[in-house]
């Protein structure tokens, strides 16, 4: 699907920014760069900002106009960082990215990016059926061409991928949980950390700070084992220390 | 809101980067530039890549280490492109953009970005609280770094401008979790429950579990007092309980 994309670089004028997209092109699975009139790709700022994408670089496409570079394009999909007339449709790449990620499943298309200081022309914007603005803040609203492009390839690479996943862990079973909270109970109450005519107040802290991220299994295993360590400790282990220290060895 | 984000780039090598990476924090709001051991801010190149956004690299802050520039903040987060041991938590930016923006409502928070070559360390990832992998093709997963750093600022540009689910903690600040770390550190070498060889690795699993919902200044206190306990009780408080042992009293 990815491989369905292109990237067309129109009047690009610094071979810097060619390299950076190249590379951010090959970090979100895209392959197919088409540079419109200019920008040289051949020069070492550009292979040294492409990295390991020089094969990227390498096999880019030279077009005269911006209607060559998109003939064989089933949806073309301009950028544009300026409001105003046929810019008034512009919606964010977020919005667009499916979209995109799903004509790219049957047929090519083109996300088209315009020179460095003025951006494509109403004239390219005439071959672009859809127009994608990245919202930024309006005190200093231009990126970089290079990272305009890495954010809509980010967005499409991200719309591919569908779905992500929501919380990372998986939390334990809350049976195991309260195990863990008897355990600690039994050791803090052994060591003088907890009320015991209220053990349960200072627990409740200790529920709630856990209970905000979650515990996995392994967490649950992690503090038990610590919660032994401390019983260890109060019946044998501090025999050990006494001994160690009473014969002048620095214990730890 | 946006004001209360800091990035910090640790050790970075190329001035140009810093540039680049000056002009999408401006891009998206954000001014508070931090460089911790290395990295020029004067140099052409790096005022040529930022554009319109020299006032932030003017502005940017130099620290020793990566402790002393995120002590004020409340949530840390770092970046890394590669999975493997202590980075098994990494979720993606969507998923921790809002928590970000949600925190940086009401204390500072840092995005951390590591080194060109080698991101990160895993002393370097001690001091934060998630860890944000970009999802990218496997192929090439190395995004260059200014670009990394465009697609957070975007992700938490955007959740910013969303609505905002409020996280319901305030976070203590870094430099104060740090001294209970220290101070587990310690304790837990006392009683035997670190390898005195490694005592990082298990530290590690319980900054994930403390990090991932956070600590607000109330919970620091709670954790250093149980550590106190068990110093306490390392020293003096086993005599008691054997003293109370021998003349059958029970404990607890």
């Amino acid at each position: 699907m990815l491989l369905n994309i292109r990237v067309v670089l129109v009047r690009p004028k610094g071979s810097g920014n060619i390299g950076s997209v190249a590379r951010a092109m090959k970090n979100f699975g895209v392959r197919d760069l088409a540079i419109v009139a200019g920008g040289r790709t051949e020069s070492f700022l550009a292979r040294s900002m492409a990295s390991h994408a020089r094969d990227v670089l390498k096999s880019a496409r030279r077009f005269a106009s911006l209607r060559e570079a998109v003939a064989d394009c089933a949806l073309v999909v301009g950028t544009t960082c300026r409001g105003g007339l046929y810019r008034e449709h512009s919606r964010p790449p977020r919005d667009i990215a499916p979209a995109i990620a799903a004509a790219a499943e049957k047929a090519k298309c083109a996300l088209v990016f315009g020179p460095e200081d003025h951006g494509l022309s109403n004239e390219d914007l005439k071959h672009c059926q859809q127009i994608i603005t990245i919202p930024t803040d309006s005190e200093y609203p231009s990126l970089n061409l290079a990272q305009a492009a890495t954010v809509c390839l980010y967005e499409i690479f991200v719309a591919a991928l569908g779905d992500i996943a929501g919380e990372a862990i998986e939390r334990a079973a809350a049976e195991d949980v309260e195990r863990l909270f008897d355990k600690m109970k039994t050791s803090l109450l052994e060591i003088g950390y907890l009320d015991p005519q209220n053990p349960e107040h200072i627990l409740f802290a200790f529920r709630r700070i856990f209970g905000r991220g979650g515990l996995e299994e392994k967490d649950v295993r992690i503090l038990i084992g610590l919660f032994r360590q401390i019983d260890w400790y109060a019946k044998e282990g501090w025999k050990v220390a006494a001994e160690k220290k009473q014969r002048g060895v620095k214990v730890r």
